[in-house]
């Protein structure tokens, strides 16, 4: 399990590496207004890594600012359950709102995604990964349409997986935020309690 | 447990109540041309009652008419799995065509109707709770695609659970007529048999 | 169990019973270009047999043949758990591709299609039926919509469950190709290394 070294906001360093566009720096600053950003974390589930070509962790980590998070870091696991798992699982007891995994949710030997998250939640809501097969429907993510994917709850924390493909991250990360958003909402009503 | 009175067809009280406009005396008109009402019941699932405030009775029972059927009673329970479980089964004992509980489905501590209505279905009917989120998703009503809401049927009798925003109901309650009605002719036909 | 005997390909024989018109004829010439055709096999459900009126096998055989696939067989079975489970796994174990289910779907006692596809499954692929129900509630095929139907993969094989109506095959057929396609490819990915 590596940890790539993230911005946890849209850091100087960050912006060293991509080509920030004006719509990311607006989105950006924007999001600075806003009074407390919400915590996720990443976990992109691959047996082969691209190295400097696979930029999944840099789309994800825009992605997910533009929508108002902070990302607290993006990990890397194998395609094990138990190491899906176990990512997943210190996420929820880092008490971050939101863990996005990334791949593992097709139906080979190695997609072990669903199965490591059925193991972690405490209730399913299957409304989230309804809307990601919908909105993949919509848009031709065809691997989003035919996800084993599961959405969730464990402890405070959101817990949903989405497919690896280009098109089923970014209609993904489309339809997901008021989702997410409306449940961590609930859960922190019930927690002040 | 309270059972609250309620009109079992549009009867003059509830019109002495509701300002009734055009198009809802157009469907009683129409509805009273029909050969037989289908019976329904509504279990109300909250812990704060809102008293005057809360018209959701008067809401579901005017719907419910509006669509074919004829409100037998709305009851109202506490968020307690036991509670709604015995609302439920009471209902499919006494042979009402439609069970529809409003209101806990998300995913507090004090959310359990999924859970109680789960404990009473012979099988599910995904479809139902698929196409609520559905036209949620359609209008806006963010609790109605997060609902953990389940749909199936005990004995001769079709549960439906919807999430509580005005908006989950009216959106849920245009999408339920035709799918419902459809479950209830299936349920005849072999219940005749 | 009845095998009735169906042309492997777009055969003179076939051609002699239907009646084909352009569309289907300029289908089957482009897809005689495709390097190799895809194994199907359908499995019908159902107590009644209408003789000469129900040519629900010879629709199944167009619709599979446009949408490039070989049709090994069209299988006839009561409604009836055992009969249906070992027409499915006898496809399984004859390396089909595609296993389509017609009728069975309902809430009646004798719907036992998607109980008896379950117990043949390796894993759930719930977006396929989550697609056919969206597509029924798109084209009016209520069947389609509250269809108990369950999609999913068993060994190298994917499974799906239709409602039987003429609307639910149609429309069923119109949203099933590019999702079975992405699956088996999946699977031929696999089964290679």
């Amino acid at each position: 399990m590596d940890t790539i070294p993230v911005a946890r906001e849209a850091s100087d360093e960050l912006n060293d590496i991509v080509e920030p566009n004006d719509e990311f720096l607006r989105a950006t600053e924007e999001a600075e207004d806003m009074p407390a950003r919400r915590r996720a974390l990443v976990v992109l589930v691959s047996d082969h890594h691209n190295g400097a070509e696979d930029d999944t962790d840099r789309l994800m980590t825009e992605l997910l600012i533009e929508c108002g998070f902070q990302v607290d870091a993006v990990v890397r696991v194998k395609s094990k359950k138990s190491e899906i798992r176990q990512a997943i699982e210190t996420a929820v007891v880092g008490g971050v709102d939101l863990v996005l995994t990334v791949g593992g949710t097709g139906v080979g030997p190695r997609d072990r995604t669903p199965d490591a998250t059925l193991t972690v939640l405490d209730q399913e809501v299957p409304g989230i990964a309804q809307a990601l097969r919908d909105s993949g429907q919509a848009c031709g993510a065809v691997d989003a349409v035919v996800s084993r994917g599961v959405s969730g709850v464990s402890g405070s924390t959101v817990i949903v997986n989405l497919a690896s493909s280009r098109a089923a991250i970014r209609d993904g990360m489309a339809a997901l935020p008021p989702l997410v958003h409306h449940v961590v909402d609930e859960l922190q009503t019930y927690s002040v309690h």
